[in-house]
């Protein structure tokens, strides 16, 4: 029995740390994914052990069967049909579990995922042999929602093989989750990212898990239906990034300075808006494509310069502007800054060989790139091994 | 007889731009200087003539009085003590005698300052022979007031011998007008500006006339006094720049985007209203002069990020700002953007060698760099020689 499953990675298009403040924001799923494949071992084969292979980071994990009911049989409640939280004495057993592997130094960071993944796994399929294997096209902390998208495709795959979800096993090629089953999925894959992050927004998680675009404002999510399609070139400046003093600066900043900072969240607020009225407005309005591409790219171009002023941006990020401003493209940081990853709108009419040129340039840099499309599908599923 | 005038530029601290759409903005005067040198020849030297030498761009022109009088005579009203408008008639008049002098081409854009010169002169001064040679240490066209230092300095020099004012002759050095005097002279350097200009906003005039720094919105300026040094290196990135276009294109973006960019002129408002704060509180305050340059540095780049928002940045620019940023340095545009000149901060504590350096690194770019102390003394004038 074998099961695949592949979630998205997330971009934040408008409105990050002005959220935090109160400010409405627009995040979006790309078609950059995340993928695990999920084995059951045949009886023939006598294997009586969990394996995690992590091949970008060249990680395996293999845990015996035995190992783990001994650790974990009494923090947590395998087969669980609704989503529980690791508490701190689980986090002790699942830490135990993972520093008893053999773990490279520099690989540290990694820990928080094996233990998200013994929870999930445990929780939701008990104490059954099996071979995990997961592999991404997103860059790891660089505010893509890697993390997000592991704990949503873990999540998809071992719930495919629980009872808590129906799914038709003989259809063909990628599938997607009910609307009731996705919630659900949601929630175990927010429990994960509970255990990697701590206190996440939810919002990495949900634009895994239901794909397209989110808007969210003061911690309520709304789905939002981009009618356009949408190509951003998303360069990750590979700078690493304090996520927490950035945000942590933008209140002190706040408190130095409320009346302009106020304002300038209420900029964003509006640019949010907009924003997502431009993504939703119907094609039939008297309103060509090109024409809203040159709002989205100047609501972009406000938005930077907005978080310009809050202080955010970075040497890197403004290296990217530079480059792509000379090609006429609208940019913006997206996520935290500080480095990162930056956004930069492609639009439909834009030649290849103008991208290709782009693309050059940034690399020479010392840069990664990537092209994707914007706002597509969420968690997808596959049993036949067709994809 | 001889007299010496000199007026000082100015610079925008924050506000240009958002000033059109009704917020504060913050203007002051810089130690740079339009210097003019009026001489009435000696009744010996048998000269008939009124000559205007402007030397920085090896211009000189020559009118015989008496083809002033056929000119001017029907059209201006000399030796008036009220400032007076030119008429579009005087305009005529004035073009055809600076046209009959030999003209290069490429020096066509000076033309208006000789209507200026000549109008200012002969309603003031009426038909008397003179020679009166211009400096200045100021870049023409670089946004830091240079046409109005002309016409303050002019207006200073013709004033001080005509009958309006009373000035001690016999004192020595630079000596300062009346406060009410000023106010007249101020009102005929506007006239000399809207020859210039078209339709000044008054804002660089009367910075040069008063010195100091003046605070505007909506058309009324007040007069504010600095209790602290304040140190700027002035950056010409000598891009030409249109600044109808640059404020034209600001509306533009405010049509389609009112509601982001009413916000982003209600913070840079509250940003003018604290740096003017900042810079008027006493010196006796619980807040040293360090972290008053940390407001201001702080507020500077706010004000920039704001800036880049409302799209008049320039890549000059922000290889400007990426140069002092390396050296931990503030910056933001001064003026219309699009190219122009770039303010930094230089904190009173900073080394000359570090200023050096930047300096250094900044005109190996191509830039220009003038170091300028901020919100000193206004126009002068000086009888004796020994200035």
């Amino acid at each position: 029995m074998e099961v695949k499953a592949r979630a998205p990675g997330k971009i934040i298009l408008s409105g990050e740390h002005a959220v935090v403040h109160g400010s409405t924001a627009v995040a979006a799923s790309i078609d950059l994914f995340t993928h695990v494949c999920l084995r059951f071992p045949s009886q023939t084969e006598n294997v009586d052990a969990l394996k995690l292979h992590l091949k970008d980071v060249g990680l395996e994990f293999s845990w015996s069967i035995e190992r783990l009911k001994e650790a974990l049989s009494q923090v947590c409640c395998p087969f669980s049909s609704v989503p529980s939280s690791c508490t701190t004495e689980s986090l002790k057993s699942l830490s135990s579990l993972v520093d008893e592997q053999s773990f490279p130094e520099a690989k540290i960071g990694i820990a928080s995922g094996a233990y998200a993944f013994l929870w999930l796994y445990t929780s939701i399929l008990g104490f059954k042999p099996a071979t995990v294997v997961v592999t991404s096209d997103l860059p790891l902390g660089a505010g893509l929602g890697s993390s997000a998208a592991f704990c949503v495709a873990l999540s998809a795959a071992f719930l495919s093989l629980s009872n808590s979800v129906s799914l038709d096993v003989s259809q063909k090629g990628w599938l997607t989750y009910k609307e009731s089953e996705l919630e659900l999925l949601n929630k175990w894959a927010f429990e994960g990212e509970k255990i990697i992050h701590g206190k996440p927004s939810g919002i990495d998680n949900t634009v895994s898990t239901y794909g397209n675009m989110i808007q969210f404002k003061s911690g309520s999510l709304t789905r939002i239906k981009t009618t356009m399609p949408l190509k951003m070139l998303i360069t990750n400046t590979k700078v690493g990034r304090n996520t927490k003093a950035l945000v942590a600066g933008v209140s002190e900043r706040t408190l130095r300075h409320p009346d302009p900072m106020t304002s300038v969240f209420n900029a964003v607020d509006s640019i949010s808006k907009e924003l997502s009225t431009v993504i939703q407005s119907p094609a039939s309005d008297n309103i060509s494509l090109t024409e809203k591409e040159e709002k989205l790219g100047e609501l972009m171009e406000m938005n930077q310069g907005l978080l310009q002023c809050m202080g955010v941006s970075h040497a890197s990020i403004e290296t990217v502007l530079r480059t792509t401003l000379k090609y006429k493209l609208a940019s913006k940081l997206t996520g935290a800054g500080g480095g990162g990853c930056v956004l930069t709108l492609l639009p439909t009419l834009l030649s290849a060989t103008v991208v290709a040129k782009v693309v050059k340039e940034l690399e020479s840099s010392g840069f990664q790139c990537f092209t994707a499309t914007i706002g597509g599908e969420g968690v997808q599923i596959c049993f036949d091994g067709s994809s």
